[in-house]
Protein backbone atom coordinates (compact mmCIF):
# COMPACT_ATOMS: atom_id res chain seq x y z
CA UNK A 1 0.00 0.00 0.00
CA UNK A 2 1.12 3.83 -0.48
CA UNK A 3 0.76 6.41 1.72
CA UNK A 4 1.39 7.39 5.31
CA UNK A 5 1.16 4.91 7.99
CA UNK A 6 1.32 3.93 11.82
CA UNK A 7 3.78 0.97 12.48
CA UNK A 8 4.14 -0.88 15.86
CA UNK A 9 6.15 -2.88 17.43
CA UNK A 10 4.29 -4.77 20.37
CA UNK A 11 6.17 -6.25 22.76
CA UNK A 12 5.63 -8.06 25.39
CA UNK A 13 6.16 -5.54 28.00
CA UNK A 14 7.04 -2.52 25.37
CA UNK A 15 6.06 -0.70 22.40
CA UNK A 16 6.91 1.37 20.36
CA UNK A 17 5.25 3.44 17.51
CA UNK A 18 6.35 5.45 14.57
CA UNK A 19 4.08 7.60 11.80
CA UNK A 20 5.96 6.98 8.32
CA UNK A 21 4.74 9.78 6.01
CA UNK A 22 4.57 8.89 2.45
CA UNK A 23 7.99 9.34 1.66
CA UNK A 24 9.26 6.45 4.38
CA UNK A 25 10.51 8.92 6.66
CA UNK A 26 9.85 8.41 10.81
CA UNK A 27 7.81 11.65 11.36
CA UNK A 28 6.31 10.79 14.96
CA UNK A 29 7.41 8.34 17.75
CA UNK A 30 6.37 7.12 20.99
CA UNK A 31 7.57 4.46 23.27
CA UNK A 32 5.96 3.26 26.22
CA UNK A 33 5.94 0.06 28.48
CA UNK A 34 2.19 -1.03 27.04
CA UNK A 35 3.29 -4.60 26.12
CA UNK A 36 0.86 -7.09 25.37
CA UNK A 37 0.82 -8.25 29.12
CA UNK A 38 -0.51 -4.84 30.31
CA UNK A 39 -3.32 -5.21 28.29
CA UNK A 40 -6.39 -6.38 29.17
CA UNK A 41 -7.98 -8.81 26.53
CA UNK A 42 -10.79 -6.94 24.49
CA UNK A 43 -8.63 -4.20 25.27
CA UNK A 44 -6.41 -3.96 21.99
CA UNK A 45 -8.81 -1.91 19.84
CA UNK A 46 -8.77 0.90 22.36
CA UNK A 47 -5.31 0.55 22.09
CA UNK A 48 -4.65 0.97 18.55
CA UNK A 49 -7.37 4.51 19.10
CA UNK A 50 -5.19 5.82 21.72
CA UNK A 51 -2.06 5.78 19.59
CA UNK A 52 -4.00 7.09 16.61
CA UNK A 53 -5.05 9.85 18.73
CA UNK A 54 -1.42 10.18 19.73
CA UNK A 55 0.27 9.92 16.21
CA UNK A 56 -2.54 10.00 13.86
CA UNK A 57 -5.73 8.57 12.53
CA UNK A 58 -3.91 6.32 9.59
CA UNK A 59 -4.08 3.28 8.44
CA UNK A 60 -1.77 0.76 11.27
CA UNK A 61 0.52 -2.35 10.43
CA UNK A 62 1.22 -4.34 13.80
CA UNK A 63 4.29 -6.65 14.43
CA UNK A 64 5.16 -8.50 17.14
CA UNK A 65 3.34 -9.94 20.29
CA UNK A 66 -0.16 -8.52 19.31
CA UNK A 67 -0.69 -11.66 16.64
CA UNK A 68 0.19 -13.79 19.95
CA UNK A 69 -1.87 -16.19 21.59
CA UNK A 70 -2.17 -13.50 24.43
CA UNK A 71 -2.74 -10.50 21.80
CA UNK A 72 -5.25 -8.84 20.05
CA UNK A 73 -5.69 -11.64 16.87
CA UNK A 74 -3.54 -14.70 16.90
CA UNK A 75 -1.67 -14.89 13.43
CA UNK A 76 -0.06 -18.28 11.97
CA UNK A 77 3.76 -18.98 12.47
CA UNK A 78 5.40 -19.23 8.64
CA UNK A 79 7.63 -21.87 7.90
CA UNK A 80 11.37 -21.24 7.24
CA UNK A 81 13.22 -19.49 5.18
CA UNK A 82 11.02 -16.72 5.09
CA UNK A 83 11.46 -13.25 3.37
CA UNK A 84 9.05 -10.23 3.21
CA UNK A 85 7.00 -11.57 0.59
CA UNK A 86 5.87 -14.80 2.75
CA UNK A 87 5.26 -11.91 5.75
CA UNK A 88 3.40 -9.39 3.58
CA UNK A 89 0.61 -12.41 2.26
CA UNK A 90 -0.02 -13.54 5.82
CA UNK A 91 -1.04 -10.23 7.67
CA UNK A 92 -4.15 -10.50 9.35
CA UNK A 93 -6.26 -7.69 8.73
CA UNK A 94 -7.95 -7.00 11.82
CA UNK A 95 -10.05 -4.04 10.19
CA UNK A 96 -9.82 -3.96 5.86
CA UNK A 97 -7.37 -1.89 5.01
CA UNK A 98 -6.90 -0.07 8.26
CA UNK A 99 -5.37 -2.47 10.55
CA UNK A 100 -3.28 -5.20 9.99
CA UNK A 101 -1.17 -7.78 12.00
CA UNK A 102 1.76 -9.32 11.28
CA UNK A 103 2.43 -13.35 11.17
CA UNK A 104 5.32 -14.51 13.44
CA UNK A 105 7.82 -17.19 11.82
CA UNK A 106 8.52 -20.70 13.31
CA UNK A 107 11.36 -23.56 13.52
CA UNK A 108 9.87 -27.02 13.26
CA UNK A 109 12.29 -29.38 12.64
CA UNK A 110 14.39 -30.78 15.51
CA UNK A 111 14.64 -27.89 17.35
CA UNK A 112 11.28 -25.87 17.44
CA UNK A 113 11.66 -22.27 17.79
CA UNK A 114 9.25 -19.37 17.16
CA UNK A 115 9.86 -15.56 16.86
CA UNK A 116 7.21 -12.83 16.57
CA UNK A 117 8.25 -9.31 15.30
CA UNK A 118 12.14 -9.75 15.52
CA UNK A 119 12.04 -11.59 11.62
CA UNK A 120 10.60 -7.48 10.82
CA UNK A 121 13.97 -6.33 12.12
CA UNK A 122 15.81 -8.94 10.67
CA UNK A 123 14.01 -9.47 7.06
CA UNK A 124 14.51 -4.94 7.27
CA UNK A 125 18.23 -5.00 8.35
CA UNK A 126 18.69 -6.92 5.00
CA UNK A 127 16.61 -5.11 3.00
CA UNK A 128 17.81 -1.54 3.63
CA UNK A 129 21.35 -3.01 3.42
CA UNK A 130 22.30 -2.47 7.25
CA UNK A 131 23.43 -6.21 7.29
CA UNK A 132 24.61 -8.93 4.43
CA UNK A 133 21.98 -11.28 2.84
CA UNK A 134 24.17 -14.22 3.31
CA UNK A 135 25.25 -14.08 7.41
CA UNK A 136 24.58 -14.40 11.43
CA UNK A 137 22.58 -11.65 13.15
CA UNK A 138 22.24 -11.39 16.82
CA UNK A 139 19.21 -9.87 18.76
CA UNK A 140 20.08 -9.45 22.10
CA UNK A 141 17.47 -8.98 24.89
CA UNK A 142 15.33 -11.10 27.49
CA UNK A 143 15.22 -14.04 25.05
CA UNK A 144 18.34 -13.70 22.88
CA UNK A 145 17.35 -14.82 18.88
CA UNK A 146 20.47 -15.89 16.58
CA UNK A 147 19.45 -15.94 12.93
CA UNK A 148 21.05 -17.50 10.15
CA UNK A 149 20.29 -15.69 6.81
CA UNK A 150 20.93 -16.89 3.40
CA UNK A 151 19.64 -15.38 0.19
CA UNK A 152 18.38 -12.02 2.07
CA UNK A 153 15.45 -14.63 3.33
CA UNK A 154 15.28 -16.19 7.48
CA UNK A 155 16.76 -19.36 6.63
CA UNK A 156 16.98 -20.34 10.24
CA UNK A 157 17.16 -19.35 13.77
CA UNK A 158 17.86 -20.29 17.25
CA UNK A 159 16.44 -18.34 20.82
CA UNK A 160 18.24 -18.93 24.16
CA UNK A 161 17.22 -16.63 27.62
CA UNK A 162 20.41 -15.24 29.32
CA UNK A 163 18.55 -12.45 29.92
CA UNK A 164 15.40 -13.95 32.03
CA UNK A 165 18.04 -16.03 33.67
CA UNK A 166 20.46 -13.05 34.68
CA UNK A 167 16.50 -11.28 35.64
CA UNK A 168 15.67 -14.04 37.71
CA UNK A 169 19.05 -14.75 39.50
CA UNK A 170 19.11 -11.24 40.41
CA UNK A 171 15.06 -10.99 41.73
CA UNK A 172 15.02 -14.29 43.44
CA UNK A 173 18.33 -16.33 43.64
CA UNK A 174 20.57 -17.06 46.63
CA UNK A 175 22.84 -14.89 44.21
CA UNK A 176 20.53 -12.01 44.32
CA UNK A 177 21.94 -9.51 46.87
CA UNK A 178 25.24 -9.73 45.49
CA UNK A 179 24.22 -8.80 41.55
CA UNK A 180 22.85 -5.37 42.06
CA UNK A 181 26.00 -3.66 40.43
CA UNK A 182 26.08 -2.12 37.20
CA UNK A 183 27.19 -4.28 34.50
CA UNK A 184 29.90 -3.18 32.01
CA UNK A 185 32.00 -5.03 29.27
CA UNK A 186 35.54 -4.56 31.09
CA UNK A 187 37.51 -7.09 33.21
CA UNK A 188 35.12 -9.17 35.17
CA UNK A 189 32.26 -9.49 32.27
CA UNK A 190 35.21 -10.89 30.55
CA UNK A 191 36.33 -13.14 33.05
CA UNK A 192 33.00 -14.27 33.24
CA UNK A 193 32.97 -14.94 29.53
CA UNK A 194 36.33 -17.00 29.76
CA UNK A 195 34.83 -19.39 32.46
CA UNK A 196 31.46 -19.43 30.82
CA UNK A 197 29.93 -22.63 28.69
CA UNK A 198 29.27 -26.15 29.29
CA UNK A 199 29.71 -25.90 33.37
CA UNK A 200 27.26 -23.10 33.85
CA UNK A 201 25.58 -23.81 36.66
CA UNK A 202 28.62 -24.56 38.47
CA UNK A 203 30.24 -21.29 37.60
CA UNK A 204 27.20 -19.31 38.82
CA UNK A 205 27.63 -21.28 42.00
CA UNK A 206 31.09 -20.15 42.43
CA UNK A 207 30.01 -16.15 42.76
CA UNK A 208 28.88 -16.43 45.87
CA UNK A 209 32.10 -19.36 46.72
CA UNK A 210 33.92 -15.88 45.58
CA UNK A 211 32.66 -13.43 47.89
CA UNK A 212 32.37 -16.16 50.84
CA UNK A 213 36.08 -16.18 50.22
CA UNK A 214 36.94 -12.74 49.59
CA UNK A 215 38.27 -13.38 46.19
CA UNK A 216 35.61 -10.99 44.21
CA UNK A 217 34.09 -8.22 45.36
CA UNK A 218 30.40 -7.94 45.12
CA UNK A 219 31.10 -4.75 42.68
CA UNK A 220 32.07 -7.02 40.24
CA UNK A 221 29.80 -9.48 40.92
CA UNK A 222 26.98 -8.47 37.83
CA UNK A 223 29.48 -7.93 35.38
CA UNK A 224 30.98 -11.42 36.14
CA UNK A 225 27.69 -13.31 35.81
CA UNK A 226 26.67 -11.86 32.91
CA UNK A 227 29.46 -12.43 31.17
CA UNK A 228 29.23 -16.38 31.77
CA UNK A 229 25.28 -15.91 30.95
CA UNK A 230 26.11 -14.41 27.67
CA UNK A 231 29.79 -16.17 27.04
CA UNK A 232 27.56 -19.30 27.35
CA UNK A 233 24.96 -18.25 25.21
CA UNK A 234 27.69 -17.23 22.63
CA UNK A 235 29.86 -20.52 23.07
CA UNK A 236 26.88 -21.83 21.96
CA UNK A 237 26.70 -20.47 18.45
CA UNK A 238 29.85 -20.56 15.43
CA UNK A 239 31.11 -17.46 15.93
CA UNK A 240 34.68 -17.88 15.54
CA UNK A 241 35.97 -16.23 12.75
CA UNK A 242 33.07 -15.21 11.75
CA UNK A 243 31.22 -11.62 11.88
CA UNK A 244 28.15 -11.19 13.39
CA UNK A 245 25.98 -8.20 13.09
CA UNK A 246 24.58 -7.29 16.36
CA UNK A 247 20.69 -5.35 16.17
CA UNK A 248 20.63 -3.77 19.95
CA UNK A 249 20.38 -0.75 21.91
CA UNK A 250 24.65 0.47 22.49
CA UNK A 251 24.68 -0.77 26.44
CA UNK A 252 23.67 -4.46 25.60
CA UNK A 253 25.27 -4.43 22.40
CA UNK A 254 28.72 -4.02 23.37
CA UNK A 255 28.63 -6.87 26.09
CA UNK A 256 27.26 -9.34 22.90
CA UNK A 257 30.16 -7.78 20.90
CA UNK A 258 33.03 -8.33 23.70
CA UNK A 259 31.50 -12.15 24.51
CA UNK A 260 31.95 -12.60 20.25
CA UNK A 261 34.88 -10.97 20.46
CA UNK A 262 36.39 -12.93 22.98
CA UNK A 263 35.26 -16.19 21.41
CA UNK A 264 37.29 -14.93 18.10
CA UNK A 265 34.40 -13.17 16.53
CA UNK A 266 33.60 -9.98 14.56
CA UNK A 267 30.85 -8.28 15.97
CA UNK A 268 29.46 -5.61 14.03
CA UNK A 269 26.64 -2.95 15.60
CA UNK A 270 23.58 -2.59 13.65
CA UNK A 271 20.24 0.24 14.66
CA UNK A 272 17.85 -1.90 15.76
CA UNK A 273 15.13 0.67 15.25
CA UNK A 274 16.15 1.49 11.91
CA UNK A 275 16.23 -1.92 10.76
CA UNK A 276 12.72 -2.29 11.82
CA UNK A 277 11.43 0.52 10.05
CA UNK A 278 13.24 -0.59 7.11
CA UNK A 279 11.31 -3.56 7.55
CA UNK A 280 7.78 -2.61 8.12
CA UNK A 281 8.08 0.01 5.43
CA UNK A 282 8.90 -2.54 3.39
CA UNK A 283 6.01 -4.96 4.25
CA UNK A 284 3.92 -2.05 3.98
CA UNK A 285 4.76 -1.28 0.45
CA UNK A 286 3.72 -5.00 -0.08
CA UNK A 287 0.59 -5.02 1.46
CA UNK B 1 34.12 -38.24 73.59
CA UNK B 2 32.02 -40.53 74.84
CA UNK B 3 28.59 -40.83 76.34
CA UNK B 4 25.15 -39.63 74.29
CA UNK B 5 24.85 -37.19 72.87
CA UNK B 6 22.76 -34.81 70.45
CA UNK B 7 23.55 -34.61 66.59
CA UNK B 8 21.93 -31.56 64.56
CA UNK B 9 22.27 -31.60 60.47
CA UNK B 10 21.45 -27.37 60.59
CA UNK B 11 20.67 -26.84 56.86
CA UNK B 12 19.75 -23.28 55.25
CA UNK B 13 16.11 -24.15 54.95
CA UNK B 14 16.12 -27.74 57.06
CA UNK B 15 16.53 -29.09 60.43
CA UNK B 16 17.08 -32.97 61.85
CA UNK B 17 18.34 -33.52 64.68
CA UNK B 18 18.72 -37.24 66.53
CA UNK B 19 19.71 -38.39 70.18
CA UNK B 20 22.69 -41.06 69.73
CA UNK B 21 22.97 -43.31 72.47
CA UNK B 22 26.17 -43.91 73.96
CA UNK B 23 26.49 -47.30 71.65
CA UNK B 24 26.04 -45.28 68.67
CA UNK B 25 22.39 -45.61 67.67
CA UNK B 26 19.67 -43.43 67.33
CA UNK B 27 17.72 -43.25 69.38
CA UNK B 28 15.24 -40.53 68.61
CA UNK B 29 15.19 -38.01 66.02
CA UNK B 30 13.07 -35.05 64.43
CA UNK B 31 12.81 -33.21 61.29
CA UNK B 32 11.67 -29.92 60.61
CA UNK B 33 11.75 -26.51 59.02
CA UNK B 34 13.47 -24.54 61.56
CA UNK B 35 16.78 -23.94 59.03
CA UNK B 36 19.13 -20.76 59.90
CA UNK B 37 16.81 -18.51 57.71
CA UNK B 38 13.97 -18.98 60.20
CA UNK B 39 15.81 -18.42 63.07
CA UNK B 40 16.36 -14.63 64.16
CA UNK B 41 19.92 -13.59 64.74
CA UNK B 42 20.39 -14.57 68.68
CA UNK B 43 18.01 -16.61 68.56
CA UNK B 44 20.22 -20.11 68.50
CA UNK B 45 20.50 -20.63 71.81
CA UNK B 46 16.64 -20.69 72.16
CA UNK B 47 16.69 -22.97 69.54
CA UNK B 48 19.45 -25.45 70.53
CA UNK B 49 17.86 -25.64 74.26
CA UNK B 50 14.14 -26.26 72.91
CA UNK B 51 16.01 -29.36 71.18
CA UNK B 52 17.29 -30.63 74.70
CA UNK B 53 13.52 -30.48 76.00
CA UNK B 54 12.12 -32.67 73.17
CA UNK B 55 15.21 -35.16 72.23
CA UNK B 56 17.14 -34.79 75.76
CA UNK B 57 19.50 -32.66 77.52
CA UNK B 58 22.72 -33.97 76.73
CA UNK B 59 26.08 -32.05 75.30
CA UNK B 60 25.61 -30.80 71.24
CA UNK B 61 27.19 -31.07 68.19
CA UNK B 62 26.42 -29.34 64.85
CA UNK B 63 26.57 -29.68 61.46
CA UNK B 64 26.00 -27.17 58.40
CA UNK B 65 25.08 -23.62 57.87
CA UNK B 66 24.83 -22.78 61.88
CA UNK B 67 28.53 -22.14 61.29
CA UNK B 68 27.84 -19.91 59.03
CA UNK B 69 28.16 -15.94 58.55
CA UNK B 70 24.35 -16.16 58.79
CA UNK B 71 23.91 -18.55 61.67
CA UNK B 72 24.89 -18.88 65.51
CA UNK B 73 28.93 -18.35 65.59
CA UNK B 74 30.97 -18.29 62.83
CA UNK B 75 33.57 -20.93 61.99
CA UNK B 76 36.20 -21.21 59.64
CA UNK B 77 36.21 -22.93 56.56
CA UNK B 78 39.17 -25.59 56.12
CA UNK B 79 41.03 -26.28 53.14
CA UNK B 80 41.13 -29.79 50.69
CA UNK B 81 42.34 -32.11 51.67
CA UNK B 82 40.02 -32.78 54.52
CA UNK B 83 39.29 -35.52 56.57
CA UNK B 84 37.30 -36.15 60.24
CA UNK B 85 40.47 -35.55 62.24
CA UNK B 86 40.95 -32.06 60.71
CA UNK B 87 37.35 -31.22 60.87
CA UNK B 88 37.26 -32.52 65.01
CA UNK B 89 40.28 -30.66 65.30
CA UNK B 90 38.55 -27.08 64.04
CA UNK B 91 35.01 -26.89 66.25
CA UNK B 92 33.73 -23.98 67.75
CA UNK B 93 32.87 -24.81 71.50
CA UNK B 94 29.85 -21.90 71.59
CA UNK B 95 29.62 -23.51 75.43
CA UNK B 96 32.77 -25.85 76.48
CA UNK B 97 31.94 -29.68 76.53
CA UNK B 98 28.37 -28.88 76.03
CA UNK B 99 27.57 -27.41 72.62
CA UNK B 100 30.12 -27.16 69.78
CA UNK B 101 29.72 -26.19 65.86
CA UNK B 102 31.41 -27.82 63.02
CA UNK B 103 33.85 -25.93 60.65
CA UNK B 104 32.97 -26.01 56.59
CA UNK B 105 35.56 -26.47 53.80
CA UNK B 106 36.11 -24.87 51.16
CA UNK B 107 38.40 -24.58 48.09
CA UNK B 108 40.62 -22.00 47.59
CA UNK B 109 42.12 -22.45 43.97
CA UNK B 110 40.99 -21.79 40.64
CA UNK B 111 37.58 -22.73 41.35
CA UNK B 112 36.37 -21.28 44.51
CA UNK B 113 33.46 -23.08 45.97
CA UNK B 114 32.82 -24.19 49.80
CA UNK B 115 30.29 -26.07 51.46
CA UNK B 116 28.95 -26.71 55.66
CA UNK B 117 27.84 -29.96 56.40
CA UNK B 118 27.61 -31.79 52.94
CA UNK B 119 31.80 -32.89 54.64
CA UNK B 120 30.21 -34.96 57.74
CA UNK B 121 27.91 -37.13 55.03
CA UNK B 122 30.90 -37.19 52.63
CA UNK B 123 33.62 -38.78 55.49
CA UNK B 124 31.06 -40.34 56.95
CA UNK B 125 29.57 -42.37 54.17
CA UNK B 126 33.66 -43.43 53.63
CA UNK B 127 34.08 -44.09 57.16
CA UNK B 128 30.47 -46.40 57.51
CA UNK B 129 31.84 -48.13 53.97
CA UNK B 130 28.62 -47.03 51.98
CA UNK B 131 30.81 -45.31 49.22
CA UNK B 132 34.76 -45.76 48.86
CA UNK B 133 37.90 -43.92 49.86
CA UNK B 134 38.39 -42.98 46.15
CA UNK B 135 35.70 -41.71 43.77
CA UNK B 136 33.25 -39.82 42.89
CA UNK B 137 30.49 -38.60 45.12
CA UNK B 138 27.71 -36.67 44.42
CA UNK B 139 24.76 -35.02 47.13
CA UNK B 140 21.83 -33.76 44.73
CA UNK B 141 19.63 -30.71 45.94
CA UNK B 142 19.00 -27.24 45.61
CA UNK B 143 22.87 -26.83 45.18
CA UNK B 144 23.93 -30.17 44.52
CA UNK B 145 27.74 -31.07 45.50
CA UNK B 146 30.28 -33.11 43.29
CA UNK B 147 32.91 -34.12 45.66
CA UNK B 148 36.25 -36.16 44.58
CA UNK B 149 37.36 -39.29 47.66
CA UNK B 150 40.82 -40.13 47.89
CA UNK B 151 42.57 -41.82 50.35
CA UNK B 152 39.57 -41.77 52.54
CA UNK B 153 39.64 -37.91 52.29
CA UNK B 154 37.94 -35.13 50.83
CA UNK B 155 40.10 -34.10 47.97
CA UNK B 156 38.34 -31.80 46.22
CA UNK B 157 34.51 -30.81 45.10
CA UNK B 158 32.01 -28.38 42.72
CA UNK B 159 28.76 -26.86 43.69
CA UNK B 160 26.73 -26.80 41.05
CA UNK B 161 23.18 -25.22 41.06
CA UNK B 162 20.86 -26.90 38.53
CA UNK B 163 18.09 -27.40 41.89
CA UNK B 164 17.91 -23.45 42.51
CA UNK B 165 17.53 -22.92 38.72
CA UNK B 166 14.48 -25.40 38.44
CA UNK B 167 13.12 -23.51 41.52
CA UNK B 168 13.52 -20.41 39.89
CA UNK B 169 12.24 -21.15 36.55
CA UNK B 170 9.13 -22.75 37.81
CA UNK B 171 8.46 -20.26 40.53
CA UNK B 172 9.24 -17.07 38.16
CA UNK B 173 10.47 -17.53 34.74
CA UNK B 174 7.93 -17.30 31.34
CA UNK B 175 8.11 -21.35 31.66
CA UNK B 176 6.54 -21.52 35.06
CA UNK B 177 3.17 -22.43 33.84
CA UNK B 178 3.96 -24.75 32.21
CA UNK B 179 6.36 -26.29 34.67
CA UNK B 180 3.63 -27.56 37.11
CA UNK B 181 3.65 -31.29 36.44
CA UNK B 182 5.37 -34.10 38.21
CA UNK B 183 8.87 -34.62 37.35
CA UNK B 184 10.08 -38.32 37.08
CA UNK B 185 12.84 -40.41 35.01
CA UNK B 186 10.88 -41.18 32.24
CA UNK B 187 10.95 -40.62 28.10
CA UNK B 188 10.95 -36.91 28.80
CA UNK B 189 13.56 -36.60 31.36
CA UNK B 190 15.54 -38.54 29.47
CA UNK B 191 15.16 -35.98 25.97
CA UNK B 192 16.01 -33.56 28.34
CA UNK B 193 19.16 -34.86 29.64
CA UNK B 194 19.64 -36.18 25.79
CA UNK B 195 19.44 -32.45 24.88
CA UNK B 196 21.83 -31.04 27.94
CA UNK B 197 24.66 -29.44 27.77
CA UNK B 198 26.28 -25.98 26.29
CA UNK B 199 23.21 -24.91 25.32
CA UNK B 200 21.07 -24.83 28.11
CA UNK B 201 20.14 -21.38 27.40
CA UNK B 202 18.71 -21.93 24.21
CA UNK B 203 17.00 -25.68 25.28
CA UNK B 204 15.04 -24.29 27.96
CA UNK B 205 13.56 -21.66 25.27
CA UNK B 206 12.55 -24.46 23.55
CA UNK B 207 10.15 -25.96 26.42
CA UNK B 208 8.10 -23.16 25.22
CA UNK B 209 8.33 -22.85 21.65
CA UNK B 210 7.58 -26.61 21.59
CA UNK B 211 4.05 -25.88 23.41
CA UNK B 212 3.26 -23.11 21.39
CA UNK B 213 4.08 -25.44 18.37
CA UNK B 214 1.93 -28.26 20.04
CA UNK B 215 5.49 -30.60 19.74
CA UNK B 216 5.04 -31.39 23.75
CA UNK B 217 2.42 -31.50 26.17
CA UNK B 218 2.84 -29.57 29.67
CA UNK B 219 2.65 -32.71 31.46
CA UNK B 220 6.30 -33.64 30.29
CA UNK B 221 7.34 -30.26 30.46
CA UNK B 222 8.85 -30.16 34.09
CA UNK B 223 10.27 -33.64 33.41
CA UNK B 224 12.09 -32.44 30.55
CA UNK B 225 13.68 -29.67 32.14
CA UNK B 226 14.71 -31.00 35.01
CA UNK B 227 16.16 -33.54 32.13
CA UNK B 228 17.66 -30.70 31.29
CA UNK B 229 19.21 -29.16 34.37
CA UNK B 230 20.24 -32.20 35.98
CA UNK B 231 21.96 -33.68 32.14
CA UNK B 232 23.74 -30.33 31.96
CA UNK B 233 25.06 -30.46 35.21
CA UNK B 234 25.82 -34.32 35.04
CA UNK B 235 27.62 -33.37 31.52
CA UNK B 236 30.11 -31.01 33.21
CA UNK B 237 31.28 -34.13 35.42
CA UNK B 238 33.76 -37.02 34.51
CA UNK B 239 31.30 -39.46 34.74
CA UNK B 240 31.42 -42.09 31.69
CA UNK B 241 32.84 -45.13 32.62
CA UNK B 242 32.92 -44.30 36.29
CA UNK B 243 31.37 -45.38 39.87
CA UNK B 244 29.18 -42.74 41.31
CA UNK B 245 28.00 -42.90 44.81
CA UNK B 246 24.77 -40.70 44.80
CA UNK B 247 23.93 -40.01 48.62
CA UNK B 248 19.92 -37.91 48.17
CA UNK B 249 16.39 -39.09 49.07
CA UNK B 250 14.70 -41.81 46.58
CA UNK B 251 13.10 -39.97 44.49
CA UNK B 252 16.14 -37.24 43.59
CA UNK B 253 18.55 -39.72 43.72
CA UNK B 254 16.29 -41.92 41.17
CA UNK B 255 16.61 -38.53 38.48
CA UNK B 256 20.89 -38.15 39.15
CA UNK B 257 20.61 -42.07 38.67
CA UNK B 258 18.91 -42.01 35.50
CA UNK B 259 21.34 -39.25 33.77
CA UNK B 260 24.68 -40.37 35.14
CA UNK B 261 23.69 -43.57 33.74
CA UNK B 262 22.61 -41.97 30.55
CA UNK B 263 25.83 -40.18 30.25
CA UNK B 264 27.68 -43.62 30.45
CA UNK B 265 28.38 -43.76 34.30
CA UNK B 266 27.22 -46.47 37.31
CA UNK B 267 24.95 -45.01 39.77
CA UNK B 268 24.29 -46.28 43.12
CA UNK B 269 22.21 -45.05 46.02
CA UNK B 270 24.00 -43.75 49.32
CA UNK B 271 21.32 -43.27 52.18
CA UNK B 272 22.40 -39.65 53.25
CA UNK B 273 20.92 -40.03 56.90
CA UNK B 274 22.98 -43.14 57.79
CA UNK B 275 26.11 -41.80 55.80
CA UNK B 276 25.44 -38.09 57.93
CA UNK B 277 25.17 -40.27 61.42
CA UNK B 278 28.38 -42.25 60.72
CA UNK B 279 30.11 -39.00 60.07
CA UNK B 280 28.93 -37.26 63.16
CA UNK B 281 29.30 -40.22 65.16
CA UNK B 282 33.01 -40.47 64.28
CA UNK B 283 33.43 -37.17 64.75
CA UNK B 284 31.95 -36.71 68.05
CA UNK B 285 34.42 -39.77 69.35
CA UNK B 286 37.33 -37.76 68.01
CA UNK B 287 36.76 -34.48 69.88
Amino acid sequence: MEGPFLAVDWGTTNRRAWRVGADGAAEAEEQDGRGILSVAPGGFAAEAAAIRGRLGDLPMLCAGMAGSNRGWVETPYLPCPADLDALAGSVAWVEPGRTALLPGVAMRGDRPDVMRGEEVQLLGAVAAGLAPPDGLLCQPGTHCKWADMAGGRLAGFVTAMPGELFALLKAHSLLGAQLGGAVAPGPAFLEGVADSGADLLSRLFGIRAAALLGRRGDGDAASYASGLLIGTDVAARDVAGRDVHVLADPALGALYAAAISARGGRAYAVDSHAAFLAGIIALWRLL
